[in-house]
């Protein structure tokens, strides 16, 4: 049987910004199997434009494009603090979808989702920690294990931004960019976050008074893996994602994947990216294309759960309350639902 | 207007080989707005095969796959010396058609194609040289020119291969292997060749006799940059691919584009892959990606076009003469036709 | 004036095992200005066979070395428990010495020594601290301060070594090994350490019961510089010492300075050593020059001074409380004698 | 017995340009074994400040130093066009000589001077083809032959300046700038050539009417191994020099061997040297360190001899004629004499 023969899903999209626009560019055009019908923003003009560009309606809440006869599947795309509502509308209309992280900043109001999710019964979102669709984080797990350079023990995850594009705040450090390291090193480690430490020290030049910039982000596995990220959002680098795993047997680590060296003016080197979609746009649309395929063929969800993303609001909660204390904090999680088993 | 709404181009695929095979299944669930609906091979059995997973209709020979009703485009993936004939038949049924490399092992039969094509007076053939859509060399590219590096002085170029599936051929290794350099050369520099000098010299521990490799390839454009090829088919080394180029006012080289690098044993390093689709799957990708929209909406060819693959078997086939008689030798080109300005 | 015209330094050594035989061929051979007169091992086997290489004399006792009136200056290459009585009977002796490191491998025998040579009223030792002589890490220290990327926030240090040749000793691995992560980090940042914390968590293959290896040695400044090292005796990997720095205007990191790369079956990397001396032999021999040549001319000690030493063995003492305690371990030093401004 | 014990070789230096004056600071400070008594420089100023920095005399002529009863041996650091004439003094005075390369720019030049030496019966020259000691090409030599990648196959070389000082002279780049990859890649290969073949095209855009600038300069060895060298002395680039060989079961590349990558505004890289002493310091301190022990020892000539300069000249003039001609240009060499065996 074809994969996804015959098969269009038709999605929805709320939230219409860059990343949002992204996406829909995306699932319109470079994914199999896909058409945007519908979409959500704010900004009305915004969402108009790009509902004109795609053949699709531009509805007035995202409640309406929950509810459209024309949307099988919805993709959250809005700004942080909406995702948690929005996908209990989501489920409670019985739709599949895909929800940007984090699933909520806080570890509660991730809870709630986690809650209707297991009381209906079936995994119907998945969360868009892209990370695991990359082919250079794909091809650091492939070097882990038995048949490779062992368990690891130690990871230390690098995370550059150039600058922060709303100024800086050492909370939305941790919960809306420390956030892909705490997922993508429980998917690297397979374990779960035994406690949290964040330290801070001295700053970059252009943090301002009150907030951390670079963060010092330590956690440990319940099976004693450490793991390390420093997290510099005004690095004025450009964007840049590392990780390096030492292992029982060896050592691997992850960088830019440059394909260009370039020499001027006495200096030898590559580009950096100005932003993230720069050095994660083919993970985002492996994302897409997984997942409308697991809508077309009925596979296993290949990306992140709910649970993934209620675990991650956990310990980026711990995250937040050591920066504020100074301490160690424990990551307490509940028993893992069935569901997610 | 959505770029590929509501329209899905039915592709029928000539050849189920490795590439083929590879090229039917990207089409059916990785790119957007085509399915594979039928396809041939001269084993039947695998055709069968891929015709029940993909759910297309396997035909007993390649004029059915034109002629189908269900088909709109055509693929050309057969062995190299059916490309022409089979090229012309999509010609004569004015089907659009990509066809892989090369168009023609040999000038004359690229240049019966090309002739054909100028008296249907449209472009209906986009040939698969796949490294134009290729993350790296597109990188590469971006680095030339006035706000970059300058003009190109001196190309350099390596492609090594670990062995040589069917056994060595010096005169195969230029007309089937050595012609994507051709190619991409003349996409880089946007010139034609003035002359080719094939060097040979000491050989590899596993070169029969009679045989040369590596083969040293030396071109000339018509503006003066030289363009060199290291030409390794049976290197024992992986497959790899590289390109420098030295430019008036900077270099800048492509390399493996290698996301992890490991430490183990006394070595640090990364991997090189074992065959070509390990290094330019996602060039494959964006190729039938872009040849399915061109087709949808109509725009430019993305492309090599009939002309770029007829000049590039004149060079090879001059190359070829350079390798029998140790001389140079010039390559002469028609006046292009005006189909292809 | 010539520099060290018409002077040759008669050097005294205690210690020919690898480092000491090492130094006395450096000495000897490759370093301006010097002479090795007389020497003294444990095992006289050993010394006499380097004694009749070298032209110079074995004597029975350090002591005899130290009294020679041959011997202009000591260089102390003994086992780690020995160097502090030696250093002792070089200040006795009013006589120039260098010191390999550490010091002492503990606080209060390191503090006998500095309290000696301050009772003295000059600086007559040199500690063998040679990274703060490897063109790398001056490289590396040439690139931060405010004309280079800014002042030192983050700075990442890797140890690996290939395999304990004596056996694991965690405690060890502080005093021995790590101790010169301890010194290059105070001369990087030209700060004191605040406390010390070892983290112990997953462990190698290799490692026995009781022991743990890697250690994740974390350090703050009093600046606030936070200092992280990963000191992994038994990677089997080889030897390899790298060091990032994330600082207030860019990141620079202190790499293999590998001169070949090379590709063999699908892998393309480098060499790492087996041992130190691969890596850091020209940082051996150039810090063998520059206090043969201050010696010579008078100028200013050009490496760590006996207050290094002493503050490192503070501080690797304070890791060893952590590492046993599992606690943050304050870093209390008394003020800089003045000898040591 | 001690290497050098006792024994102090004083050297005399004929012209303290940049270079000269480099030698003669590594003589008297860096090496062991040497002194510097006697220097000449057609620039008495310049001479007479060197002269008294090292306590060295200042003399009138190179007659004088040549037959200075304080010199034991003599360095040689003129300009290229002298080489010949002050190399045959220094065999007419029976003392032992390092002549900076080249050992004169043309082939009959060089002749004399072998002739001479033939004539004399014993080997007293050294040239000062330094790469021979560089750490970067020992280590690549280190990887051919049986026991590591095989046979070399095809070389290719890289040599680029930033920027001519005098200003630019195609047959200057080849005797004095290019005669470094003439000299290194017979030592590599160690074989002879066989013809030389240089190709001229596209210039960068600092060459004059007239001359070309790169250099596409193509060799092939008696065994049939290609020597291949870009040649770009006004590349704008800064200095860098790197040497790829493919060999029979592997590619071994000597590059830049930095130590440090820095990040900086959306760049990650290293920096190159601006000129050659940046690059191979440690050769030529290297390479007279090895001279000093030889003839303190009396071992064997470590380094280059006159044979070696002669075939060198020998290329080099008939690179010259290739670049005049546009012709492949055989290279024809005498039997070599005994004396070189």
């Amino acid at each position: 049987m074809h994969e996804n023969a015959g098969m269009t899903i038709r999605v929805g999209v709320i939230g219409t910004g860059n990343i949002g626009t992204s996406h829909a560019h995306d699932l319109a055009s470079r994914v199999a199997g896909s058409t945007v019908t519908a979409l959500f923003d704010a900004d009305s003009d915004r969402a108009d434009a790009l509902a004109s560009e795609l053949g699709a309606a531009a509805l007035p809440t995202f409640e309406a494009v929950v509810a459209s006869r024309d949307v099988d599947a919805v993709l959250i795309a809005s700004p942080d603090q909406f995702h948690a509502e929005q996908a209990l509308a989501c489920l409670a209309a019985g739709k599949p979808t895909l929800c940007e992280k984090p699933l909520a900043p806080l570890a509660e109001d991730a809870r709630a989702v986690m809650d209707a999710e297991v009381a209906g019964g079936r995994q119907l979102i998945m969360m868009g920690f892209m990370r695991r669709f990359d082919p250079g984080y794909a091809e650091l797990k492939s070097q882990l294990g038995p048949d490779g350079i062992g368990d690891p023990l130690i990871v230390r995850n690098t995370h550059r931004n150039e600058i922060a594009p709303y100024g800086l705040d050492s909370a939305l450090s941790l919960t809306n960019a420390a956030i892909h390291e705490i997922d993508i090193n429980r998917w690297l480690t397979e374990d779960e976050y035994a406690w949290v430490h964040v330290l801070t020290g001295r700053s970059g030049p252009l943090t301002p008074p009150g907030q951390h910039d670079p963060l010092f982000v330590l956690l440990q596995t319940t099976l004693g893996t450490i793991v390390e990220i420093e997290m510099f959002v005004q690095s004025q680098l450009g964007y840049e994602v590392s990780c390096q795993v030492t292992a029982g047997h060896g050592v691997a680590e992850m960088g830019d994947g440059a394909y260009v060296t370039t020499m001027r003016a006495r200096q030898r080197g590559h580009a950096l990216p100005a932003q993230w979609l720069g050095r994660f746009q083919e993970a985002y649309r492996l994302q897409l294309q997984g997942w409308i395929t697991h809508l077309g063929t009925g596979g296993p969800m290949p990306g992140a759960s709910v649970w993934d993303g209620y675990v991650d609001a956990v310990t980026a909660t711990a995250a937040i309350a050591s920066l504020r204390s100074g301490e160690r904090v424990p990551v307490v999680l509940p028993p893992r639902p069935g569901l997610y088993a």
